[in-house]
């Protein structure tokens, strides 16, 4: 037991990232069913199909599990409302102000965690009250901070700045990884791209695929004129890399960049055309396994990092 | 005990990055002193003033030190004779190919340890039979990999291609970080930033002062067109960050970089014009302290962390 175990419920304090086009219904109930914090991404839904979702998700669990929210999307507020409305055990929402529902869903009895890039939001989380903060670094997959602050640099940094219950996030995807997390001082970690390569990922075949097949420097933060996003590379990266190394302004980058990219990608499995977005982490990332597989060895290796931690004298 | 104490002769498993302009034989004798491994950084100095460094540094302290050297400078060459000739007890080399000069060394009865930023270098250093590996992530200051690969990420990476003594960098500032460093597998911790902003260091005090004072997001990596570096931001790095967002080609940047930007800067005190090299640590850092304080607070928080993680029953 822990402070992130005791209040979600759950018998890890390992979170799955709530990941556009990857984490539906069987992704999030096959994590709380293998004892984690499962959550349903919204980001890529309409509400109905959200609620769709829950429905689905709460008959293949009896664990507690969640729901992301991008805050920045035009559906969020119909999202909070079903949220409520279906009594979801907890909530994360993300890339916005934390303060504008999370009373609102506290008084819901719902539990509320918000990610952030930086102790900025970390302060604006306490102002709001939250139950956790996740706190994600530069590794992350899809979209992230413009100050580029890695995980290990992140998590003590808001660790100085809140003594709230913090779960770490970016280039988290083994038991060492969460060992250092928890090294630094975070009580729990938010793993993706691990997931989004689980066989109960929503996530086309092709692009499981490719995360397994992944290694370093083939993810790179890009799109910094827009919103920073770290994609996987294929040929799209490569024009927006391409105008980027000639200066292009954003509005060429957007007019590339078009509507509907990620779901080419990730779900329709297009994987020259399409907008793919992982973490760093995809590069110790080998094999598609199924979910109850990948939190063994998460915990696994978690257990046997700590034993063969120095102790001695020094 | 350690490999890596072992291995160098040391009472701790921290090693102070050989930084041009910061680290003379004031900063690695007072490191040595403190039960760690101080480098004389070479890489802004002339070979008999390297001479000189190493002498007075054998006057400073009974305790093993080193040599970094940059394998892509001119001066390389002199700088092996001289480490040779005087016997210096370690040399850590960088940015080259480390098939070179490794045998040569060892055979002079010197340690040899080599920095990479990916595990192909990492493969290249168990071909080339060096005592030990420092790998550095996109945290650290100064020159840096093109594939933006962090610590997090990186060390479990390394770890999985060799079994060679592996020292963390890159991002390491305190005990909780290089805690987090041994729980990814490394052996020991190279750490630069903070030890560029203690009394010992040569820097000029203008420059310890912006580095006690930098927060999250005032470092960045720049002039990915030449040889990406972390730079604290200034008005030179802004010239830099607007020729880069216009698409500027590399002629362009070389000029502006031209010569001695980083002697101006880190060692002369212009915090306007001058390049400022430092890693995003920087952000944890907010005393100029002795290096004796420094060594004690990062063995202690080390202690203390390990004390704390959760063992219980996940």
């Amino acid at each position: 037991m822990n402070r992130i175990t005791e209040l979600f419920g759950i018998r890890y304090p390992v979170v799955q990232g709530g990941m556009i086009w990857c984490s539906g219904w069987k992704l999030a109930a096959a994590v709380s069913n293998a004892g984690g914090l499962g959550l349903i991404g919204s980001g890529s839904m309409h509400p109905e199909l959200l609620r769709e979702h829950i429905h689905k998700c709460r008959d293949a669990t009896k664990s507690p599990f969640g729901v992301n929210i991008p805050l920045l999307f035009g559906h969020s507020e119909a999202f909070i409302r079903i949220c409520i409305e279906e009594q979801v055990p907890a909530v994360f929402t993300s890339a916005g102000n934390p303060v504008k529902y999370t009373k609102l869903l506290q008084e819901n009895g719902i539990r509320v965690a918000h990610v952030v890039a930086n102790t900025k939001g970390a302060l604006k989380c306490t102002e709001a009250g939250v139950d956790a903060i996740v706190a994600e670094g530069f590794e992350a997959g899809g979209h992230n901070g413009r100050e580029e602050t890695t995980t290990l640099v992140l998590i003590p940094l808001v660790r100085r700045v809140t003594q709230l219950p913090l779960i770490a996030a970016g280039g988290i995807a083994t038991g060492r990884g969460m060992l250092a997390a928890m090294a630094l001082g975070a009580d729990g970690v938010q793993i993706g791209s691990r997931f989004a390569a689980s066989e109960e990922s929503s996530a086309h075949p092709s692009f499981k695929q490719k995360i397994a097949e992944a290694s370093e420097g083939d993810t790179m933060l890009s799109l910094k004129k827009l919103v920073p996003v770290r994609l996987l590379k294929n040929e799209f990266f490569r024009k927006v890399s391409e105008l980027e190394q000639n200066g292009a302004p954003a509005s060429e980058l957007e007019a590339l960049l078009a509507k509907g990219r990620a779901g080419l990608g990730m779900f329709e499995g297009d994987m020259v055309e399409g907008e793919l977005e992982i973490g760093q982490a995809s590069a110790l990332i080998r094999e598609i396994k199924p979910v109850s597989d990948i939190m063994e060895e998460i915990i696994t290796e978690y257990r046997q990092a700590l034993q063969m931690l120095p102790d001695h004298a020094f």
